[in-house]
């Protein structure tokens, strides 16, 4: 590429018709030019060869992706991060790039977006091995291709007629293993307790000792019991992750019988299938984070969990469970923020997610969460928390709202403890809470003194 | 978790009943006794509570994953790799972890595998936030429920009548922008030359300038007067990347137009959306590799690039085009080598795939291509090095197969070159190949001129 070359690949942003771009920012350790190295990520990203051979033709000012702002973070690093190489000598920079890609390259289609945004040409673009993907903005024509979430988070609380307060979930536990029966003995005492939604894991499926049929009917009568009990809705979210074509049926049959949410594993599943199930769906679409941490944990190299939080939006989930706080999670708490942000904050047509943070949750972890996250819209997504309670999942749901009356009293866990067993028995499975840190069903030898229920999280 | 509890999660390999389990190999990096942290690992990938408040029950014997080797290989590094922290100030363990995994607790269902192996459970077990999912085993009655690939290595010569020697493929460039009558010219010259597949870029989607039925239509028509001109099959590969929902339509369509092959982008498009077409494809299926380098290149973190080689064997895919040798590709030759023995080594009854390792090829780099891989089962797939080329595609594609021949001829490419003006040129073009070492059209001043087409790769 010459220098004449590069120019076709950098635009003023202001000059752009906003409408027909993607703006897309990235982080990028280049070696060499980082102005060239930021034409070359361009040119690949959209027409890596511009002209015929004997043409004079020039595919860049309809097809190429532009570079609209480039910052240098650092012009003289040693090496590239994260012992990557390049196989050059030359010294390496980090950027901050940010590009306006034309959509029309390829349309509203999310496997032909990935494809553009974090494939080939972004992972593979000359002398620049170290790359994330930070932030992608949609214009509203293109938000208008998709149907986003049927319910959000104002349909979700209509659902449940929960307005005031975070949405209470709990992962039925054991996770894996129980026959229909008794694990659907354990989601009606979660319900009994005070939980809105009792989910099934991650990786429970429709399995021969766990069949979805079955499991959706006791639940689903469980659920009645438990809302004939209690006189309000609740919900009994059922993993249907499954091979994409079996969705659409594991969704009519459990619904059929009882499951009043679905859960689907986004990145195992597929993000188009998803997009596929929600112009079938009758009830709110839920999404796990399994296989998210492998491209997003790294500061510098992948693609950042805000990115996917919001393309796990625009597939049309109703609820986004994502890696919460604390260190277990190996997150910031920045990020967990971003994530957050990336559900509730205006996307056009798009209607809210509602963020769920999780990750090895008790009644202790709940104040932090609220204040870190400052809004009432979130949901809270204990397992062991619940189900690990020392005396069972009713108190063990009787303790999580026990504490958010704490909360809502401005009293401390401690002060409300002294008044409800369920709490303190909490307290004393899982954790010292105090000064706003919370402990958490951790495994370490204190935490699992005394260990109630075989396991950890 | 106590002592006790740990050795639930712990096995004699010999011990176990083969065909029940996956076995996994872990990189992993963990602060503490690494015993106790594979016992978590173990836990939180399988049964992550193994009994219920208040019963003795334990389903560990049948629902748990077990270590059944663990050999430390740095038992007091520093810090964590990658700059990933971990709350803690214990000493970190770099371990390598092999586990025997019960895939009756989901079944043979690619999400599901996905989510086991590589999902929350893998990804945030407690204390070992660093881990690399480095390959997998499969028992004979689990891939017996996958049917792999129709047609496989054998199916795939049989259709082009090639058997002995690689599968020559060329990316048809301009990839993004050119309408569908001047793509189809640029495909059938490349066949002309001696390309036998030509195909989309793994970018070049069924857009409103370029239509897939069109395009599919026109290039249809150009591979048949290829075909009768040069008197040998040819294969036009169509990608078809797209809403999992329409897979099945844009098969059908792009078939009955004159696509004899079917591109569909692994990652992107999910694995899961792959096995349903496989199910209904007339034509071989190919894979290209978007968005794996973002979980597969670091050496000690993510996801080995072989477990994705296997994985999409498994979902049907005949042909794998993989990042291949150089350093523009940031893979290691031993990586290229475990993809491509992934793709051809005995998989109980799926069939093997045809390796395509891929990036910045020409005619120079295919003799250490060959050389590398010890076989002639591959296929090369250039981009510029043919659609770029000097002299027009045809020659482009005739440049490959001269290369070849001086290969079979046992002569050097320089010595070939003297007879073949279209090989001189390529010379010229894209680099000075001496001592089986390539150069190739990568981004330089030097390798760009003459810049006989727009773009680098």
């Amino acid at each position: 590429m010459t220098a004449s070359d590069w120019a076709g690949f950098f635009a003023d942003e202001a000059s752009l018709d906003r409408e027909a771009y993607l703006f897309l920012d990235y982080y990028l350790e280049c070696s060499g030019d980082p102005e060239l190295a930021a034409a070359h990520f361009c040119s690949e990203q959209s027409t890596a060869q511009w002209r015929r051979v004997g043409s004079d033709e020039d595919l860049r000012p309809r097809f190429g992706a532009r570079v609209v702002d480039l910052q240098i973070l650092d012009g003289a690093r040693p090496e590239f991060s994260y012992g990557v190489g390049s196989g050059s000598d030359a010294p390496v920079t980090a950027c901050r790039l940010r590009i306006a890609h034309p959509h029309g390259n390829f349309g509203p289609r999310l496997p032909n977006l990935l494809s553009a945004i974090c494939g080939e040409g972004t992972f593979f673009s000359p002398g620049a091995p170290i790359v994330k993907l930070l932030d992608i903005e949609f214009p509203e024509s293109y938000l208008a291709c998709f149907q986003g979430p049927q319910f959000g988070v104002a349909g979700l609380r209509e659902r449940l007629q929960v307005h005031d307060r975070p949405i209470f979930f709990g992962v039925i536990k054991p996770n894996i293993g129980l026959p229909p029966e008794a694990f659907s003995e354990l989601g009606h005492e979660s319900w009994l307790g005070g939980l809105d939604i009792a989910k099934d894991d991650e990786m429970l499926a429709d399995t021969d000792w766990c069949p979805l049929d079955r499991r959706a009917e006791l639940l689903g009568e469980a659920r009645r019991r438990a809302e004939a009990a209690t006189g309000v809705p609740k919900i009994y979210l059922a993993n249907i992750t499954d091979e994409v074509d079996r969705l659409v049926e594991l969704h009519d049959r459990a619904v059929e019988r009882g499951a009043n949410a679905l859960l689907i594993n986004a990145m195992p599943t597929g993000l188009s299938a998803v997009r596929m199930l929600r112009k079938h769906a009758q009830v709110p679409l839920m999404a796990h984070f399994p296989f998210i941490a492998p491209f997003a944990r790294l500061e510098r190299f992948g693609v950042h969990t805000r990115v996917f939080t919001k393309l796990q939006r625009l597939a049309g989930y109703d609820v986004i469970i994502m890696p919460g706080f604390g260190p277990r999670m190996h997150m910031t708490d920045d990020e967990v923020r971003a994530c957050a942000t990336a559900c509730l904050e205006p996307m056009g047509p798009i209607k809210p997610s509602l963020p769920v943070p999780g990750g090895s949750d008790w009644a202790g972890t709940l104040r932090p969460l609220y204040e870190k996250l400052g809004t009432v819209d979130f949901g809270f997504v204990p397992g062991r928390g619940v189900f690990g309670h020392p005396m069972g999942p009713r108190a063990g749901a009787a303790s999580i709202r026990q504490a958010w009356e704490a909360i809502v009293a401005g009293e401390t866990l401690e002060e409300r403890a002294k008044r409800h067993p369920e709490l303190s028995a909490a307290i004393a499975a899982f954790g010292k809470p105090a000064h706003g840190q919370a402990a958490s069903p951790q495994p370490s030898e204190q935490a699992s003194e005394p260990d109630a229920a075989g396991g950890d999280s």
